[in-house]
Protein backbone atom coordinates (compact mmCIF):
# COMPACT_ATOMS: atom_id res chain seq x y z
CA UNK A 1 0.00 0.00 0.00
CA UNK A 2 1.34 3.22 -1.21
CA UNK A 3 1.71 5.39 2.49
CA UNK A 4 -0.29 8.45 2.58
CA UNK A 5 1.32 11.87 1.35
CA UNK A 6 2.60 14.34 4.11
CA UNK A 7 1.45 17.67 4.57
CA UNK A 8 5.21 18.61 3.06
CA UNK A 9 4.44 16.51 -0.20
CA UNK A 10 1.09 17.78 -0.45
CA UNK A 11 2.11 21.52 0.12
CA UNK A 12 5.06 20.79 -2.73
CA UNK A 13 2.45 19.27 -4.84
CA UNK A 14 -0.14 22.06 -4.81
CA UNK A 15 2.58 24.44 -5.16
CA UNK A 16 4.09 23.12 -8.13
CA UNK A 17 0.50 22.87 -9.43
CA UNK A 18 -0.20 26.77 -8.43
CA UNK A 19 3.13 28.42 -9.44
CA UNK A 20 3.15 26.62 -12.86
CA UNK A 21 -0.57 27.77 -13.63
CA UNK A 22 -0.04 31.84 -12.32
CA UNK A 23 3.82 32.19 -11.92
CA UNK A 24 5.53 32.78 -8.63
CA UNK A 25 4.64 36.40 -7.71
CA UNK A 26 0.74 35.80 -8.12
CA UNK A 27 0.64 32.74 -6.20
CA UNK A 28 0.04 32.92 -2.64
CA UNK A 29 1.30 31.08 0.46
CA UNK A 30 -2.81 31.03 1.24
CA UNK A 31 -3.40 29.83 -1.71
CA UNK A 32 -0.98 27.11 -1.79
CA UNK A 33 -2.40 25.81 1.56
CA UNK A 34 -5.53 25.62 1.02
CA UNK A 35 -5.07 23.90 -2.20
CA UNK A 36 -3.11 21.44 0.16
CA UNK A 37 -5.58 21.44 2.87
CA UNK A 38 -3.42 22.32 5.55
CA UNK A 39 -2.59 25.61 7.92
CA UNK A 40 -0.59 27.69 6.33
CA UNK A 41 1.53 27.76 9.17
CA UNK A 42 2.71 24.81 7.86
CA UNK A 43 4.80 26.12 4.95
CA UNK A 44 7.20 28.86 6.85
CA UNK A 45 7.86 25.54 9.52
CA UNK A 46 9.18 23.38 6.54
CA UNK A 47 10.47 25.24 4.04
CA UNK A 48 11.54 29.05 5.92
CA UNK A 49 9.54 31.21 3.16
CA UNK A 50 7.90 31.72 -0.09
CA UNK A 51 11.43 31.15 -1.93
CA UNK A 52 12.16 28.27 0.03
CA UNK A 53 9.08 26.17 -0.65
CA UNK A 54 9.79 27.84 -4.59
CA UNK A 55 13.15 25.65 -4.63
CA UNK A 56 11.87 22.79 -3.42
CA UNK A 57 8.93 22.85 -5.56
CA UNK A 58 11.03 23.13 -8.41
CA UNK A 59 13.97 20.82 -7.80
CA UNK A 60 15.04 18.52 -10.24
CA UNK A 61 12.55 15.45 -9.39
CA UNK A 62 15.69 13.14 -9.97
CA UNK A 63 19.27 12.51 -8.90
CA UNK A 64 21.86 14.40 -11.16
CA UNK A 65 23.68 11.79 -12.01
CA UNK A 66 20.31 10.19 -13.78
CA UNK A 67 21.01 12.79 -15.78
CA UNK A 68 24.48 12.88 -16.65
CA UNK A 69 25.35 9.49 -17.40
CA UNK A 70 22.97 9.06 -20.73
CA UNK A 71 24.25 12.36 -21.81
CA UNK A 72 28.33 11.52 -21.35
CA UNK A 73 27.82 8.13 -22.53
CA UNK A 74 25.37 8.76 -25.98
CA UNK A 75 27.69 9.16 -29.02
CA UNK A 76 27.68 12.60 -30.26
CA UNK A 77 25.27 11.81 -33.71
CA UNK A 78 22.32 10.57 -30.65
CA UNK A 79 23.47 13.32 -28.26
CA UNK A 80 19.64 14.83 -29.46
CA UNK A 81 18.46 11.81 -28.48
CA UNK A 82 19.64 11.21 -25.11
CA UNK A 83 18.79 15.18 -24.39
CA UNK A 84 15.61 14.59 -25.43
CA UNK A 85 15.23 11.07 -23.18
CA UNK A 86 16.81 12.99 -19.84
CA UNK A 87 14.64 15.78 -19.87
CA UNK A 88 11.69 15.04 -21.62
CA UNK A 89 11.20 11.77 -18.82
CA UNK A 90 11.68 14.41 -16.14
CA UNK A 91 9.26 16.65 -17.69
CA UNK A 92 6.56 14.25 -17.60
CA UNK A 93 6.64 12.96 -14.32
CA UNK A 94 4.58 14.47 -11.73
CA UNK A 95 7.13 16.28 -10.04
CA UNK A 96 7.62 17.59 -13.37
CA UNK A 97 5.09 20.16 -13.08
CA UNK A 98 8.07 21.65 -10.99
CA UNK A 99 10.16 22.68 -13.99
CA UNK A 100 7.09 23.73 -15.66
CA UNK A 101 6.19 26.22 -12.29
CA UNK A 102 10.15 27.28 -12.89
CA UNK A 103 9.38 27.94 -16.69
CA UNK A 104 6.28 29.90 -16.19
CA UNK A 105 8.14 31.96 -13.36
CA UNK A 106 11.00 33.13 -15.32
CA UNK A 107 8.64 34.22 -18.33
CA UNK A 108 6.38 36.04 -15.81
CA UNK A 109 8.96 37.53 -13.12
CA UNK A 110 11.58 35.94 -11.01
CA UNK A 111 15.07 37.75 -11.36
CA UNK A 112 16.71 34.52 -12.29
CA UNK A 113 15.77 34.80 -15.97
CA UNK A 114 18.55 32.46 -16.68
CA UNK A 115 18.01 29.73 -14.36
CA UNK A 116 17.04 27.02 -17.06
CA UNK A 117 20.29 27.34 -18.92
CA UNK A 118 22.49 26.16 -15.35
CA UNK A 119 20.25 23.32 -14.87
CA UNK A 120 22.94 20.54 -14.62
CA UNK A 121 21.96 19.12 -18.09
CA UNK A 122 22.99 21.48 -19.90
CA UNK A 123 26.10 22.04 -18.45
CA UNK A 124 26.49 18.23 -19.10
CA UNK A 125 25.70 19.04 -22.81
CA UNK A 126 28.08 22.14 -23.46
CA UNK A 127 31.50 19.92 -21.80
CA UNK A 128 30.45 17.48 -23.80
CA UNK A 129 30.38 19.95 -27.28
CA UNK A 130 33.29 21.77 -26.09
CA UNK A 131 35.23 18.10 -25.66
CA UNK A 132 34.12 16.75 -28.68
CA UNK A 133 34.98 20.21 -30.74
CA UNK A 134 32.31 21.41 -31.45
CA UNK A 135 31.39 24.93 -32.58
CA UNK A 136 29.72 27.43 -30.44
CA UNK A 137 28.30 24.89 -27.85
CA UNK A 138 26.95 27.81 -25.50
CA UNK A 139 25.07 29.41 -28.51
CA UNK A 140 23.74 25.75 -29.80
CA UNK A 141 22.76 24.77 -26.15
CA UNK A 142 20.31 27.88 -26.04
CA UNK A 143 19.22 26.78 -29.69
CA UNK A 144 18.29 23.54 -27.64
CA UNK A 145 16.52 24.89 -25.01
CA UNK A 146 14.70 26.94 -26.53
CA UNK A 147 13.38 23.95 -28.99
CA UNK A 148 12.86 21.91 -25.54
CA UNK A 149 10.86 24.93 -23.65
CA UNK A 150 8.81 25.91 -26.33
CA UNK A 151 7.72 22.38 -27.02
CA UNK A 152 6.89 22.00 -23.69
CA UNK A 153 5.11 25.50 -23.42
CA UNK A 154 2.83 24.05 -27.02
CA UNK A 155 2.08 20.82 -24.80
CA UNK A 156 1.00 22.52 -21.93
CA UNK A 157 0.18 26.54 -21.28
CA UNK A 158 -0.38 26.66 -25.58
CA UNK A 159 -2.53 23.67 -25.19
CA UNK A 160 -1.74 22.53 -28.99
CA UNK A 161 -4.27 19.80 -29.68
CA UNK A 162 -1.89 17.24 -31.41
CA UNK A 163 0.93 18.19 -29.56
CA UNK A 164 -0.24 17.96 -26.41
CA UNK A 165 -1.72 14.06 -26.79
CA UNK A 166 1.41 12.15 -28.03
CA UNK A 167 3.22 10.00 -25.14
CA UNK A 168 6.66 10.21 -24.10
CA UNK A 169 8.39 7.97 -25.88
CA UNK A 170 6.56 9.47 -28.83
CA UNK A 171 7.58 13.26 -28.10
CA UNK A 172 11.31 12.05 -27.57
CA UNK A 173 11.58 10.47 -30.72
CA UNK A 174 9.96 13.79 -32.46
CA UNK A 175 12.14 16.16 -30.60
CA UNK A 176 15.54 14.54 -30.71
CA UNK A 177 15.92 15.10 -34.47
CA UNK A 178 15.41 19.12 -34.06
CA UNK A 179 17.73 19.05 -31.21
CA UNK A 180 20.48 17.03 -32.63
CA UNK A 181 20.64 20.04 -35.65
CA UNK A 182 20.71 22.03 -32.51
CA UNK A 183 23.21 20.51 -31.04
CA UNK A 184 25.60 18.93 -33.87
CA UNK A 185 24.10 20.15 -37.28
CA UNK A 186 25.50 23.12 -39.66
CA UNK A 187 24.38 26.10 -38.28
CA UNK A 188 25.61 28.05 -41.14
CA UNK A 189 24.46 25.90 -43.64
CA UNK A 190 21.46 27.34 -46.15
CA UNK B 1 12.98 63.50 -44.17
CA UNK B 2 10.76 60.54 -42.76
CA UNK B 3 6.87 61.99 -41.64
CA UNK B 4 6.88 62.67 -37.75
CA UNK B 5 5.01 59.46 -35.97
CA UNK B 6 0.96 60.08 -35.84
CA UNK B 7 -0.66 59.46 -32.71
CA UNK B 8 -1.75 56.94 -33.96
CA UNK B 9 1.56 55.41 -34.43
CA UNK B 10 3.04 56.37 -31.32
CA UNK B 11 -0.12 54.38 -29.34
CA UNK B 12 1.04 51.30 -31.61
CA UNK B 13 4.21 51.48 -30.88
CA UNK B 14 3.58 52.14 -27.21
CA UNK B 15 0.71 49.54 -26.72
CA UNK B 16 3.19 46.86 -28.78
CA UNK B 17 6.18 47.40 -25.92
CA UNK B 18 3.88 47.26 -22.94
CA UNK B 19 1.61 43.95 -24.44
CA UNK B 20 4.74 42.57 -24.86
CA UNK B 21 5.93 43.35 -21.34
CA UNK B 22 2.95 42.71 -19.04
CA UNK B 23 0.88 41.03 -21.51
CA UNK B 24 -3.01 41.84 -22.24
CA UNK B 25 -4.26 41.91 -18.29
CA UNK B 26 -0.97 43.66 -16.72
CA UNK B 27 -1.26 46.45 -19.32
CA UNK B 28 -3.36 49.82 -18.75
CA UNK B 29 -4.29 51.92 -21.42
CA UNK B 30 -3.47 54.58 -19.17
CA UNK B 31 0.18 53.18 -19.42
CA UNK B 32 -0.04 53.17 -23.10
CA UNK B 33 -1.16 56.94 -23.56
CA UNK B 34 1.68 58.04 -21.68
CA UNK B 35 4.02 56.12 -23.15
CA UNK B 36 2.67 57.45 -26.12
CA UNK B 37 2.59 61.13 -24.91
CA UNK B 38 -1.13 61.30 -26.35
CA UNK B 39 -4.59 61.86 -24.56
CA UNK B 40 -5.75 58.72 -23.64
CA UNK B 41 -8.93 59.40 -24.97
CA UNK B 42 -7.54 59.11 -28.43
CA UNK B 43 -7.42 55.05 -28.06
CA UNK B 44 -11.47 54.44 -28.16
CA UNK B 45 -11.28 57.08 -30.90
CA UNK B 46 -8.67 55.34 -33.00
CA UNK B 47 -9.34 51.74 -31.86
CA UNK B 48 -12.59 51.31 -29.91
CA UNK B 49 -11.65 49.46 -27.09
CA UNK B 50 -8.43 47.88 -25.79
CA UNK B 51 -9.52 44.51 -27.85
CA UNK B 52 -9.31 46.87 -30.72
CA UNK B 53 -6.11 48.70 -30.06
CA UNK B 54 -4.72 44.58 -29.55
CA UNK B 55 -5.71 43.49 -32.48
CA UNK B 56 -4.53 46.73 -34.04
CA UNK B 57 -1.35 46.28 -32.32
CA UNK B 58 -0.67 42.87 -33.22
CA UNK B 59 -2.04 42.57 -36.92
CA UNK B 60 0.84 40.82 -39.00
CA UNK B 61 3.12 43.97 -39.97
CA UNK B 62 3.53 42.57 -43.62
CA UNK B 63 0.83 41.70 -46.75
CA UNK B 64 -0.18 38.09 -46.12
CA UNK B 65 1.00 37.45 -49.79
CA UNK B 66 4.51 38.21 -48.54
CA UNK B 67 4.34 35.30 -46.73
CA UNK B 68 2.66 32.74 -48.55
CA UNK B 69 4.48 32.80 -51.71
CA UNK B 70 7.78 31.86 -50.01
CA UNK B 71 6.42 28.99 -48.52
CA UNK B 72 4.16 27.99 -51.55
CA UNK B 73 7.59 28.00 -54.23
CA UNK B 74 9.96 26.61 -51.90
CA UNK B 75 11.00 23.07 -52.34
CA UNK B 76 9.73 20.93 -49.76
CA UNK B 77 13.44 19.59 -48.37
CA UNK B 78 13.92 23.52 -47.95
CA UNK B 79 10.71 24.83 -46.45
CA UNK B 80 12.25 25.11 -42.72
CA UNK B 81 14.84 27.63 -44.74
CA UNK B 82 11.76 29.65 -46.15
CA UNK B 83 9.63 29.63 -42.47
CA UNK B 84 12.45 30.83 -40.82
CA UNK B 85 13.16 33.28 -43.66
CA UNK B 86 9.02 34.47 -43.56
CA UNK B 87 8.59 34.53 -39.54
CA UNK B 88 12.09 35.13 -38.47
CA UNK B 89 12.06 38.49 -41.02
CA UNK B 90 8.46 39.76 -39.24
CA UNK B 91 9.30 38.84 -36.02
CA UNK B 92 12.60 40.85 -36.51
CA UNK B 93 10.95 43.97 -37.84
CA UNK B 94 10.17 47.33 -34.83
CA UNK B 95 6.39 45.90 -36.23
CA UNK B 96 7.55 42.47 -34.73
CA UNK B 97 7.27 43.52 -30.82
CA UNK B 98 3.59 43.01 -31.84
CA UNK B 99 4.01 39.06 -32.76
CA UNK B 100 5.79 39.47 -28.99
CA UNK B 101 2.93 41.09 -27.22
CA UNK B 102 0.63 38.54 -28.91
CA UNK B 103 2.74 35.31 -27.57
CA UNK B 104 3.50 37.35 -24.37
CA UNK B 105 -0.77 37.42 -23.82
CA UNK B 106 -1.24 34.28 -24.96
CA UNK B 107 1.45 32.83 -22.29
CA UNK B 108 -0.38 34.45 -19.59
CA UNK B 109 -4.44 35.20 -20.50
CA UNK B 110 -6.22 35.48 -23.44
CA UNK B 111 -8.44 33.04 -24.07
CA UNK B 112 -7.37 32.50 -27.56
CA UNK B 113 -4.57 30.15 -26.52
CA UNK B 114 -4.13 28.68 -30.26
CA UNK B 115 -4.33 32.21 -32.23
CA UNK B 116 -0.34 31.27 -32.87
CA UNK B 117 -1.44 27.85 -35.16
CA UNK B 118 -4.51 29.96 -36.73
CA UNK B 119 -1.77 32.15 -38.10
CA UNK B 120 -1.53 32.37 -42.33
CA UNK B 121 2.05 31.28 -42.82
CA UNK B 122 1.15 28.00 -40.61
CA UNK B 123 -2.33 27.77 -42.51
CA UNK B 124 0.51 27.10 -45.92
CA UNK B 125 2.46 25.37 -44.65
CA UNK B 126 0.06 23.00 -43.60
CA UNK B 127 -1.83 22.96 -47.14
CA UNK B 128 1.93 22.60 -48.31
CA UNK B 129 2.84 19.41 -46.19
CA UNK B 130 -0.41 17.69 -47.28
CA UNK B 131 -0.17 18.61 -50.80
CA UNK B 132 3.02 17.16 -50.48
CA UNK B 133 1.87 13.90 -48.65
CA UNK B 134 4.19 14.25 -46.02
CA UNK B 135 2.31 12.57 -42.45
CA UNK B 136 1.03 14.13 -39.53
CA UNK B 137 0.93 17.64 -41.02
CA UNK B 138 -0.62 19.10 -37.85
CA UNK B 139 1.47 17.74 -35.40
CA UNK B 140 4.82 18.59 -37.67
CA UNK B 141 3.16 22.20 -37.56
CA UNK B 142 3.22 22.58 -33.59
CA UNK B 143 6.79 20.79 -33.63
CA UNK B 144 7.63 23.48 -35.52
CA UNK B 145 5.27 26.54 -33.89
CA UNK B 146 6.69 25.08 -30.32
CA UNK B 147 11.12 25.68 -32.06
CA UNK B 148 10.32 29.19 -33.30
CA UNK B 149 8.20 30.18 -30.24
CA UNK B 150 10.73 29.02 -27.77
CA UNK B 151 13.71 30.36 -29.74
CA UNK B 152 12.06 33.91 -29.98
CA UNK B 153 11.20 33.62 -26.44
CA UNK B 154 15.08 32.82 -25.55
CA UNK B 155 15.82 35.71 -28.14
CA UNK B 156 13.91 38.27 -26.04
CA UNK B 157 12.12 37.35 -22.14
CA UNK B 158 14.61 34.78 -21.22
CA UNK B 159 17.53 37.23 -22.29
CA UNK B 160 20.08 34.02 -23.68
CA UNK B 161 23.74 36.01 -23.83
CA UNK B 162 24.23 34.13 -27.23
CA UNK B 163 21.12 33.58 -28.81
CA UNK B 164 19.96 37.52 -28.08
CA UNK B 165 23.16 38.62 -30.46
CA UNK B 166 22.88 37.13 -33.35
CA UNK B 167 21.57 38.86 -36.50
CA UNK B 168 18.70 38.18 -38.46
CA UNK B 169 20.35 36.19 -41.39
CA UNK B 170 22.51 34.19 -38.66
CA UNK B 171 19.21 33.20 -36.86
CA UNK B 172 17.00 32.02 -39.94
CA UNK B 173 20.09 29.85 -40.85
CA UNK B 174 20.24 28.40 -37.46
CA UNK B 175 16.83 27.94 -37.08
CA UNK B 176 16.08 26.10 -40.09
CA UNK B 177 17.69 23.18 -40.34
CA UNK B 178 15.83 22.11 -36.67
CA UNK B 179 12.35 23.47 -38.64
CA UNK B 180 13.05 21.41 -41.53
CA UNK B 181 13.26 18.40 -39.05
CA UNK B 182 9.83 19.42 -37.82
CA UNK B 183 8.35 19.53 -40.48
CA UNK B 184 9.87 16.99 -42.91
CA UNK B 185 12.14 15.06 -41.26
CA UNK B 186 11.18 10.96 -39.43
CA UNK B 187 9.21 11.74 -36.71
CA UNK B 188 9.61 7.77 -35.24
CA UNK B 189 13.02 7.47 -35.75
CA UNK B 190 15.39 6.76 -32.84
Amino acid sequence: MTPAPTSRDRILTAARALFAEHGYTRTTLRAIAADAGCDVALIPHYFGNKQGLFDAATDLPVPEEALRSPVLAAPLDRIGLAVAQALVTVWDTPEGAGMLAQLRSVLDDTPERLSLLDSPVWRHVRARLEEDGVDQPELRVELAVGTLVGTVLMRTFLGSPHLSKVDTAELIRMLAPALQENLTGDLGAC
